[in-house]
Order: C-alpha cells, then sequence, then structure tokens
C-alpha cells in the first residue's frame, strides 16, 4: 500500500480498531487498577515515542499516573536498569522488533513489573515478553513513513485511558474519531495546492503544547523523513526559554493549535511571533482566530474534544509532508537512509 | 559579567560549589533514602531541562531511581496533576523565577512528596516551595546564555548522585572536575580558528548518547541561541529512527563522544554518517579513532570518567557557539528575543 492510500485508509482502521480492542483494553485497564502501579515507565523510538509522549500528558492528566520516557542505553548499554517494581512498564513498536524496546519490557517483567506492549504484531518479540498486549489493528503497514500506525496507537492509548476511568462518554466520544478524521481528509486538495508555497523551505520549527506537543514531534518527524527539511518541534513554553531566538522575519512556524485549555498560552506565542518577529504561520485550528494568524490555515473539525485532537490533528500534517515530498520531487514511498523496521540498541 | 568570562570561571566556581555543597548534598542524600521514595520526578526549562535530562541518565544508572521529566501544563493549565506521593520532585531552575516550575514543585509538596530544589538563588521562590535546597553557588550570572550555571546544576546533580552512593572514590572523582575544565578550556584560540569554517552554517545536529545526550541538547540550544542556528540534538539511537534522512553530503554533525559504555555504539553511527552520507563532522572525544572521523576534532582529556564527563564536555561546545557567534557577527551578550528569566506557565 502507498503512503497516500495508508494515510486516507485511517478513519476505517481506527474503526476497526476500536470494535476488536475495546474489550481487551477493558481487561487491560483493569489489571492495571488491580495491581499496586503508582507510575508508568514507557520505551519507544521515532513515531512510537511521539505516541508515548501523548501517554504521558494523557495518562498524566486523564489518569493522574506520573509518566516516564525511559532511556533505553540504561538497560542495553550501561547495563544498570533502573528499578521498575511499581511500575506500569510499556514498550510501543508498530513492529515490536527494536531489541533495545523489548530489552526494557523484559527487564520490567523479570523485576516483577505490570508489563505492556502497544504493538501492531501480537506475535513479535515484544508482545511475548509483555504480560498484556493492546493491539494497534493498523493492518500491514507498506509505507516507510509511519502513519496509521501513529494514530492507532494514539487510538490504543486513549482508549486505555478511557478504560481506566470508566465514563461513558469517553467512549462515545472515542467512537466519533473515525468520522472526524474522515471531515479532516477532505483538506486533500486544498493542502496539495499550499503545500507549494514550502517548495524551497529548508529548515522550520513545528509547535504545539499539552497533547499536542506529540504532534509538534510528530508533524515535525514526518517533516524530516519525508520532505528532508529541518524541522524542530517545542511545546510553546519551552520555545520560549531559548530556541526563539532563531526567528528572523518569514521564519516558518508550523503550529497544532485546537481549542482547549492549552488554547490561550499557545495563541499568545503564535501571535506574538507574528507581531514581534515577522515569523510566517501554518496553522491547523478550529478557532478562526488563530487560523486568521496563518498564511496557511489548516481548519480542523469544530467538534473536537482537546484530548482526541492529536488523533485527527496529526491529519492535515500527515497530508502537508505528503504534499511538500511531491512538491520538491522526492520519493513519498522509499525516502532516502530509512528502514521500515529499525533495529537499535 | 562577559559571556566569556563565564566560560572561563568555570573551574573556580565548581571548586566552591563542592566545598559548600559537599556536606549539605550530604544530608539531602540520607532525607531521601530514609523516605520511601520510588522514583524522581524533575520540573526545569531550557538549559536546566537539560541538566534534567543528565539526572534522569545518572541517577537511573548510578542510584537505580526512574526519573520522569514533568509535563509542567499538567500542573498549571490542566489543572489535573499526576500522583506524586511517592517520588523525589525536584525542580531545577537558576533563578528559581519561572512560576510553571515553582508550581510543579509546590503541588508535589502539597501531596505530601519530599521536594528539592536545585537553584541559584537559595530565596527564590522556588527554594521556598521546596522542602530541600541543593545551591548551585555559580554567583550572579551576567550573560544571557547560561554556561556556568548549567555546569553547576550538573555538578550539583552528580553530587547528590555521589552522596546517594556514599562511595569515596565518586568523591575523589568529582574533585578532579575542575582540573579537567580547567585543562579543556585550553582548547580556546584552536577553536577560535575553527569556528571560522562555519561561519555560514545555517542548520547542523548534534549527536550525544548516554550521559552526554543532555551535552547535546545544551550544545544545540547554546547554536539556537547564540549564533541562530538552526540546531537538532538526537541520541545516536533516535537519530536512525527517521531523522537521519535528512543528511546529505556535507551536511554538518556536532558529536559528543567521550570513551565509555556508549561509545561504540555511537562511533558506528558516526563512521556511518561519514562514509555512507558523506556528512561532515566535528567531535569532542578523548579517543583518537573518534577525533580521526571530525573535519573539527575537539580532545577531550583522557582521564576523563563517563559519568562525569558531561561537565567536561561541554566546555569546548561553549567556546565553539561563542566563536562561531563573534564569527558570524552576532552579539554575545544580548542574544535577540531573549531574556534573563524567563517566565512561562
Amino acid at each position: 500500500m502507498s503512503l497516500k492510500s495508508e494515510i486516507l485508509e485511517q478513519p476505517a482502521v481506527l474503526e476497526r480498531l476500536y470494535r476488536q480492542q475495546r474489550s481487551r483494553a477493558g481487561e487491560v485497564a483493569r489489571t492495571i487498577l488491580e495491581r499496586d502501579v503508582t507510575s508508568a515507565f514507557l520505551a519507544a523510538r521515532g513515531t512510537s515515542d511521539n505516541a508515548a509522549l501523548y501517554a504521558k500528558y494523557l495518562w498524566g492528566s486523564m489518569n493522574r499516573l506520573p509518566v516516564a520516557l525511559a532511556a533505553p542505553s540504561l538497560f542495553t548499554i550501561y547495563g544498570t536498569p533502573p528499578r521498575l517494581e511499581n511500575c506500569l512498564v510499556v514498550g510501543i513498536s508498530q513492529s515490536g522488533q527494536s531489541p533495545d524496546i523489548v530489552a526494557v519490557v523484559a527487564e520490567g517483567r523479570r523485576q516483577g513489573a505490570l508489563t505492556l506492549a502497544i504493538t501492531n504484531d501480537p506475535s513479535s518479540p515484544l508482545a511475548e515478553q509483555a504480560e498484556l498486549v493492546l493491539e494497534t489493528c493498523a493492518g500491514s503497514e507498506g509505507a516507510i513513513a509511519a502513519t496509521k500506525t501513529y494514530t492507532t496507537q494514539l487510538f490504543a492509548i486513549a482508549l486505555l485511558s478511557a478504560a481506566l476511568k470508566g465514563e461513558a462518554e469517553l467512549f462515545e466520544a472515542l467512537e466519533r474519531v473515525p468520522r472526524l478524521v474522515e471531515e479532516t481528509l477532505a483538506l486533500d486538495s486544498a493542502i496539495e495546492r499550499a503545500a507549494q508555497r514550502y517548495r524551497y523551505m529548508t529548515q522550520c520549527v513545528v509547535i504545539g503544547r499539552g497533547y499536542n506537543y506529540a504532534t509538534a514531534n510528530e508533524w515535525a518527524l514526518k517533516l524530516k523523513e519525508l520532505a528532508y527539511v529541518v524541522a524542530e518541534s517545542y511545546s510553546s513554553a519551552d520555545f520560549q526559554h531559548g530556541p526563539i531566538a532563531i526567528v528572523t522575519p518569514g521564519f516558518p512556524i508550523l503550529a497544532l493549535l485546537p481549542k482547549g485549555a492549552v488554547f490561550e498560552d499557545a495563541y499568545g506565542l503564535l501571535s506574538g511571533l507574528v507581531e514581534e518577529h515577522g515569523a510566517e504561520l501554518v496553522v491547523a485550528s478550529n478557532d478562526a482566530t488563530a487560523l486568521g494568524l496563518a498564511r496557511t490555515p489548516l481548519p480542523l473539525p469544530a467538534d473536537l474534544p482537546e484530548w482526541l485532537s492529536p488523533l485527527v490533528g496529526i491529519v492535515p500534517a500527515q497530508l502537508f509532508c505528503y504534499h511538500l515530498t511531491q512538491a520538491k520531487g522526492y520519493d513519498t514511498e522509499t525516502p532516502r537512509g530509512l528502514l521500515k523496521v529499525t533495529r537499535t540498541w
């Protein structure tokens, strides 16, 4: 399957995931609640690491779990892993193959921690090591750049969060996600036209905050992987602690800014970047004022709950990267220097 | 004081810090060991956040503490902070002023967690909120870009790690750090000459792994703050999971690669970047083979223990950024768009 068809396939894939894993997520949640889990410890690389960032914010705020992102080298190289007895140790990986991620989960299990694999391959080494498995049900991934395997990881993370919380309205919101993604895919031809403007963009910054810090990271990663743009991602707070110095008139800033709790803070930064620094913005938002700041506005659906906005907000970003890659004359299917499964240690 | 004099002052400042805080670090360590701490939860921004990354690796490997880096927006904006009862909650901030960092520590204390401030100002709001305080004793900071306040934060983190472990040889190694920093400062004029080559560099990648992932982040931040270079930092493992696609012949890669456990892994990546991708390297290392890969080698002292290498390895990086900023004709003392104390929420 091509990259484009995998982007377009996402509503159907997410719907299948919900159907096939809802009850499994309930079982996983029950096991977590029964055990003495005081925090979560997540290991992932690349796109999956961006999904882990979403879990850090979502499980932190909705389930009040402190979430640590693993430093795999402590397990694989330094050989002195931290004590994980009271943690939920989670490995997130599409393929379930990268030895460093498998090693973190194996060590968690050895120490007696509760372990969970979130993976697209339930027969992978990662799934075999973990006590619990949530499948992402994305189907086989043909493109090198991850799209549907990212949104399904986010969905699995959100589904588990809802299951831990056990409120019916959370599940109702999850059920609406495939439709919201479908609606966003209608931006395709507008984004194709808009992408022409960025043909010679060689560097940019991507901003998101809170739940959408993950989206900023994933957007930036796709820009690097596919369009070879040096794209750096920041939360709107971190960006002010130093990196803002790189912004000159015309500097391209891409931003995710759906309505919600962090809107005001991030909006303040972006309007200052336009007014005081002369930055040029691409903004994905469902707020008219925020879209009004942008040279290239990417409208998101109006009825988008903030906690699920990363699942929908990444879609125009995927389309933007796809069309920019084509505008630059690069190959969307086989980006240089990348393999489908990267094995690190 | 100017930026350059603050860089040069570091050996003296580190020596003073050791003298003034060694016994305090022992008291802090005893309190931590007495309480039921199962993990550490760190809040910081900008340069201090890079120091927090060092703590994540060092406390993880040497003290076997799982370390989570806080998402401050969960405290300040979402209003649903995670449960921190069993954590050591640490705020790291030179000024101790940023309201978001203060808010994380205040919430930790409210929940009954053990709290610690690592700050240069023992009368700051951060220090007032925390039960325990480690001072970084860096003296007043005049330059906008942090140098001595970063190395002293690293030193305080390493001192606490040694105090928790309580082994005499660790303290002996700490005592040698000021001399190693002094030795490294002798590279000044060689780095001044070498920096000319990068006058028109507008983007680059900085690589480090393990303890020196922090150094890569701090080097990249200084490049952005002072020389306005779009500099991205990666661990050698993360870089292979996608971002490596941006490398074309001549692409500048800056790397920290001291001898130690992660050397082999990172060396493998760097030699591949040269041989297969044609990247051009700047390498700070105490290994002749690694220096041999580089167009611009930055030799580090031979007798550098890996766990303390970030304190010494950042010094040639500071000098590199300082001289590059001058070569580009920018102002080293008042970088555009930055304030001494950034207050975010």
